[in-house]
């Protein structure tokens, strides 16, 4: 449906849930928390409902504050739920109650493999982030910007775009990424609180694992290792380890990067290539899958035969 | 001068020694090789002279291999020379012969403290990067801009504003930024290439050193030590260690953070501060200066000496 059509709708009812999906990131909750803000200034009744506590790096946001964490609890109803940058219901988790109670559901996303889900549905591939859509919708409910909403959108586009790096940054994200600097907006600390932001045992593991690196074919293919004991041993958690294969491939003059986790499910791998490696042909003959150059794959194994299987598998690839 | 009039003055020469400035940046290379482009495609002649070997990380550029280092020959002459992000004469180290030499010198730069040294200046302070004034420069030149001379002009936006984050950022900034999406530039390439890019010796370095965190003062300072004995096992540079700083001041909870550096000349110290510590003050106080969140000093006595000196004048901040 149009977007028009969705603020018609909007400007009908009075009262919303909003639900970002389960493991909020950046885009779920600036979305989230700038569209409460816009709603509650036409004077309607909004409650932000999520999944998990949301991560204190955007405790910074306006409207973090006003976030609610499910607890099954049965008083949460509205004229009209909607779910953001949610691509299928399972990314609804326990909150699908919530969503199935309520007959006026709206369904607002950029992913391509969105399965339309609710009453009504608003999916734009373009968008680099839900957050250009709500800056649209904001505008078709003329609700005047103001730096609260502001600074909830341009953390959502600064984080689903790696701060304007991933190849979905459009010229639309940087003309609204200036709109909200001409609004007077802080850009520098939301990028410092919220992409240069790390907990101390983030940071020990980031050393940790760093220490591990291991080059081969003539330092085209480089080795970064987690194990159960490294993550344990300085109080981190498994996410903590998430973007580390990044700096194996930022290695200058290697083409492949791949970090090893240790998990309770086996050995999760995961492949970055820089530019001519498809790394997914290689993960797909692992019993995984993923893009070209990016991909993963988990290995029912030791940590070393796991290393020695990759190492011959890219032996093809590097020696010829 | 106004940029009108360069353009003007550039139309009427035919031969042009562009000279980025000594330790030559992401900036200083962009705008240098995109204005050798820009001017190649009028039909002109141009040498862009460099004091060192430009660093390797911008190698992908199309104009890179184009770049001479100066030897002290003095076979360089040209119509008109151009100094570009050039502060003051002494930025152009040894190149200040050849830039001597010619009458119709120009100097296009955006920072405050320039000192007008060449017979036309144009400065442009609320330029984000020399970039920007590179781009209405080719527009006033009546260059059709191609993803060439627009990968060269991007490479320049997006190192001198952190990738989009320092507060230099405009609109006119991110208008440029989309403008070179819309030509096709390929820009996650050049984020891959310029600012996710480290060496091996950096690399090993940056976890090295994260491994010497210390916290005090519940956490609100973060202190990271560089030994010269670290920087040779890994075979890093000194230069290698510049912006770790930065991780200490990332740390969640931190106010300050701090890096303590081994050098010849001392033990140097580099403070940063997130929201309220003035550590110019700090700095002053130690003999050195600085901004209010980013200042530094040198201090001539131990490691250790100079720990426990920054962690009493600090004690005066946090401990009330």
């Amino acid at each position: 449906m149009a977007l028009e059509d969705i603020a018609k709708i909007i400007n009908e009812n009075n009262s919303f849930i909003l639900l970002p999906h389960v493991s909020a990131d950046g885009d779920s909750i600036g979305s989230s928390t700038g569209l409460s803000l816009a709603l509650k200034k036409l004077g309607k009744k909004v409650t932000i409902l999520i999944e998990e506590e949301p991560p204190s790096v955007f405790k910074f946001l306006p409207e973090f504050e006003n976030i609610k964490v499910y607890n099954g609890d049965d008083k949460y109803s509205a004229d009209c739920v909607i779910a953001l940058d949610t691509g299928d219901i399972k990314r609804l988790g326990n909150r699908f109650a919530v969503f199935e109670a309520c007959s006026n559901t709206i369904n607002i996303d950029h992913h391509q493999t969105n399965t339309n889900f609710a009453v009504i549905n608003h999916i734009d591939v373009k968008a680099a982030a839900v957050a250009e859509i709500m800056w649209d919708l904001t505008g078709l409910l003329k609700v005047e910007m103001d730096t609260d909403i502001a600074s909830c959108l341009y953390t959502s586009i600064m984080t689903d775009t790696g701060g304007f790096r991933f190849s979905n940054t459009t010229s639309k994200t940087h003309d609204i990424a200036g709109r909200i600097i001409d609004l007077g907006v802080n850009i520098d600390k939301i990028a410092a609180n919220v992409l240069e932001s790390n907990s101390v045992a983030k940071l020990m593991l980031i050393g940790t694992v760093l220490s591990t690196l291991e080059l081969y074919y003539g330092n085209k293919l480089a080795i970064l290792t987690v194990t159960s004991d490294m993550i344990e041993k300085v109080n981190a958690t498994e996410e903590d380890s998430d973007g580390l294969v990044n700096y194996a491939k930022g290695i200058i003059g290697t083409e492949v990067g791949i970090l090893l986790k240790e998990t309770a499910g086996g050995i999760r791998v995961n492949f970055r290539s820089k530019e001519y490696v498809d790394v997914a042909e290689i993960a797909v003959a692992l019993g995984g899958g993923g893009h070209k150059k990016a991909a993963g794959c988990t290995l029912e194994m030791s940590l070393e035969d796991a290393k020695a299987k990759i190492l011959q598998m890219f032996k093809d690839v590097f020696v010829k």
